[in-house]
């Protein structure tokens, strides 16, 4: 860790109380370097669950807000020596525009969930908000923090494979294979409904992952696309699958696949590219080991490891361990908020950053996002066979 | 090994001399059980070449002939006792139909590799020869071939996953990520010059591998294709590179693609297909190896191996070895010239086949292979959406 | 979490500062679950080291002590609301008595790496302290935290596989191949040093933890082993690799390897154990898979996942996120800052503790590992085939 | 395949009549690459089963023998243009010497089955007929006849790895966890027979295939062994496990381990072996594949390919296919046949052999796997810790 700012920074939470999911792998990310500390919060739009969230968090009393409102404006009139210096909003899409742009209208930086907003209107709205501010904004596409896709980028973008001509990417999960969100599940609940996903479900959950994560690895834009969007499983009401054709800004094409009704399988997102002279594997559920494929040499693995001299500068920033000591999702997590965190110290205290503090996705992949889900979905519905994403 | 015939059949090769890939490969499968002789060869259109062929083979030089056609009539005038039971055709594409049709003609089941013809006007007449004359044909899909392929489609055809939902078939192959053909290299020289090849480079030479294994493996039919067919090096006179958006007659829905230009990978077919309760995951280059995911239950890994009771008749019956004895390609091979030997034996002897024996793909197949091509090229050159396969 | 106090647990640390490997490890796996805080530390030998080491933690200055001993006493003479509830010990192995032994002697409960001392007799005094203070000692044998290495061991406690009859233990790393402790190298330098290490190097730095996995996963005690000791790089003053034949007290037999010269191993800690009807296979650097080979049925992959519910309760009380979400090494760590926590808390409350809470190493486990020490470096210097450890 | 004489070679087999396993195998090897055929033999002690054996193999009915004593003399008197070149004994391990004996005094060149002979004795006595007939005896220890073992030894050989330091090999296998033997199974029922197996049951069937792979892949010889040898399965008459720690003629130190008892495993053989700056390993279940890890660079992942450029000479010359198109076990048994009739061939047509051809394992070998049963038995009884072979 590079640290030098004599005081961790300072967190305040907008959702994420009892019974959700991703609320507290947030908190366990931001903890993990002990950088950051959590002052603050308003859990739940039930002011009781939120105190009780809040309590269970050990958080003093009078910084447990009963809405995120209420929690940006009193934060603002505490001293500068005590409010909260950032937010990270929790809560389902339908309340993810409003307090971003009200929390940095106030001052506070931003960490937020994805997709960035309900719809692609919010998003640009928000980049509005953010070029005004002039503040910072991490979007947790959560997948970019794994050192071994960093890797893959460095390796791609060094044009160590040549130009680039295809690229597959899937995220196949099995966990909405059957009518879930009929028997109460919190997650599936919300996931599944549009006045609180937008108006898309797979797509818009963990298509917007894996676009991404095609994008950054490869340093490229997704120009068109072609999508066969599902509702697999009867009765419910937003996609639940979808596979869709892509041309990439280079010439380049490829495919994506999204599912959540492929039973039997958790959370595989993996990605391959090609390029004239080799390619590139990552699997996720494999993620400290990247396979590079040569055609006239044998693969190579490559695997995390801090004292893995081979590995670029950026993979390296990115890992906290010796090798064979896997590190897994949550320090993918904690990778995001380090870098956010070292970028808002160096801006509070006006010092220049590295390059490898820059590297998280922000307002820019949240707008290619919702770009995405709107012209998947709109494919999805169309005769015409290819969608222009601009 | 079932034997009830005192001989083995004899065979009559068709293509496969000097410098070819697949004739050798025919050649082994043949061998592999003691079932089945070489007894006479037309190697080449080059009639030396027949012949230094055929002698390195240990053949009379009497058998060894300058064309097929002179084979075919030859053979046909010699005693039942000593001429060839079937043929064995190893040509390029353009030189398919001809010789099967002669060979059917002249009372000699055939085997042949696949795609089975240059186009599907041909595939339709062939089809209508083996039926006049009720002779046997096999057309060489071997990845059908392998035993846990077999184990797939028997747990799908039981139900163990429930109704089939999703079908994800992929070929990615690298050796074309270079211009090949103007090396010299025979076998890129013809399956990427049309005159020889048909309509289709990439989508004829492993594209109907992989959408005739995800049409076996199912038990279902595809019936609308969306199809981005590239040419990705430069020069290249054919398709080297396609994805393939699918739907199924049982309304499942899926992804095929195939590609020449994915460098670093060799042969990397492979195939997964989701039903209601699990998936299962084969990929050719780990072949003794079936995963079988499930949403509530702990994976399991399959086996090949004749001794693991768990496995089903149809799997056993195409496995050679005890678990852990690893079989391959040759193997696979092997098991189509073994049961379409089996039929041939059956034939002759008048005896009644096992419903083992008939499970190879013929001329059905090889429709439904040249409709691929014909439907892919057309999706691929067309602005329409989706193309039925009819 | 489970939680029922109204604050985190209090941590010191002894030992950690700058340079050093394991403490930030603890320090990261303290913090995970927001259960503890680091309030002190005496983080060096060098004062002005143990200074910028805790300033870099934010400790407040008077919080950070020049000794051990200055920490203990100080922190004993403070309010009960504000001292340190218990010390976490990372220091070279012949810095684990003497603080240890002081902390419980002033009250404070204990974390410490292992092995627990420098010898076995300082082992045997340690326990009897514990024994004397009744107070909770916690050995950071990491690899029992690993939610897989939990459900293997719930297999084979529950009778799955049978009697248990083979068990493999296998420690290769790589990292000693050259000799590392001549270039300044911090670990590499008190590893190999006698005086800090004890009379073990390999053996005592992993190979502890082999022979700890080993007895862990089974439920089983060794009682006699025969051993290869080696010291293969020339210069080094400890053994650097090891084999060993072992016998356990239910007549199974097994080998254990430990080596730091396996050139290109990283942390490939692994362990099969067989029984009359399977095998279990864990690889630490695939950590959240557990293979299952049944003889009669096919093998089963377990993955851990917190929606996975054939897991046993074990396996999931130790598991963070939902199935596909890859966990690793610090979060097997935090397991046992988390169990240990669990019964801090639960001392301090007077509350009962349940079965999972206890799962964690303690100096049963420590004297354990010493004795694997002495008897495994005797063996490797005796004629004799067979010693027993008792 | 290089080809000079102007037939196939022509062999005898005895043993592999009904019901046996390896006959077939051996069968299968000699006839895949289409230069040697099946001529006579002598299949079963019965002779009736023989008749039957040989009539199904479609052998003409003068040239299926009642014994192996009649086939050598019988065949011995034919003319040179027809009688038998060699022969192929996979009988028990107690009728290996006899025949071998007798058809090399007869000036027949054998293959045969290991172990070589029932015990050193034999073995040593068999070798003197070999040096004194000066005729070619192919010992098949299967495994290296494996491409990517080829590839392990060149390297090695070639010092890619540095001198070398450690060799840990493994064979589990789980087919003998129960009392098979008492069921009627054919195989288990002679290989725990001591008057057919020999002094040795799962050391002289297995063990001495690890030994001699180490042996094999390095380059070394096995000087000194410690072993803990057991007996497992009740009522069993020989050792069905067993662990032993080995010492290299180099320093080199390492670990064999052998067990049929391993519930849950099929075939398992795997080795291991590190050197001053990297390791490689190789596992038969995943026969196509060799890892090569490196300390300072990526790991490697070679994979059979007679395309594969970057593959040493040997390995290229004992692969059939290209890349991706996996070879196996029989693949592999092929090998040794096909060298060995290269080797044949040579003799009979007065040439200069190839280095390659001359890459297959024979008296040597069948010697040392002799020595390591005795010394390995000697040593499992004995309270000694160090007992040398030689």
């Amino acid at each position: 860790m590079i640290i030098f700012m004599d005081r961790k920074l300072r967190m305040g939470m907008i959702g994420g109380g009892e019974g959700a999911f991703i609320g507290e792998i947030h908190r366990i990310a931001a903890r993990m370097d002990g950088q950051i500390e959590l002052v603050c919060g308003a859990f739940s739009s039930n002011p009781a669950k939120s105190k009780r969230s809040g309590e269970s968090l050990y958080l003093p009393f009078d910084r447990i807000y009963d809405t995120y409102q209420d929690m940006i404006e009193k934060e603002s009139s505490l001293s500068e020596a005590e409010r909260m210096d950032f937010v990270s909003i929790v809560t389902p899409n339908h309340v993810h525009f409003d307090p971003a742009k009200q929390a940095l209208e106030h001052g506070f930086h931003v960490v937020m969930d994805k997709p960035i907003t309900f719809d692609l209107n919010e998003a640009r709205k928000l980049k509005q908000t953010v070029d005004d501010t002039n503040l910072i904004l991490c979007l947790t596409h959560t997948y970019t923090g794994y050192p071994m896709v960093k890797e893959a980028r460095q390796l791609i973008l060094n044009g160590a494979l040549g130009d680039i001509r295809k690229i597959y990417v899937e995220y196949p999960q099995g966990w909405l294979s059957t009518l879930l969100e009929a028997t109460g599940n919190k997650q599936a609940d919300w996931k599944t409904d549009p006045d609180k996903s937008g108006m898309a479900g797979c797509m818009g959950d963990i298509g917007t992952h894996a676009a991404n994560l095609a994008e950054y690895i490869t340093g490229l834009e997704i120009t068109k696309l072609c999508a066969d969007i599902n509702t697999v499983v009867e009765g419910r009401k937003l996609d639940d699958d979808g596979s869709v054709l892509l041309k990439f800004n280079n010439g380049a094409t490829g495919v994506l696949f999204a599912s959540q009704v492929a039973a039997g399988e958790a959370n595989n997102i993996n990605v391959r590219v090609y390029g004239e002279t080799g390619g590139i594997e990552w699997k996720q559920e494999e993620a400290n080991k990247l396979q590079v494929k040569w055609q006239d040499k044998p693969a190579e693995i490559r695997r995390t490891g801090n004292d893995k001299n081979y590995l670029s500068g950026m993979a390296l920033h990115n890992t906290r361990l010796p090798a064979g000591h896997p590190e897994g999702y949550l320090e993918a997590f904690a990778n995001l908020y380090r870098n956010f965190a070292l970028m808002v110290k160096a801006r509070i205290e006006d010092k220049q950053p590295k390059q490898e503090w820059l590297d998280f996705p922000g307002v820019y992949e949240g707008i290619r996002g919702m770009l995405f889900i709107e012209k998947v979905i709109e494919s999805g519905n169309s005769d015409k066979k290819w969608i222009g994403l601009s």
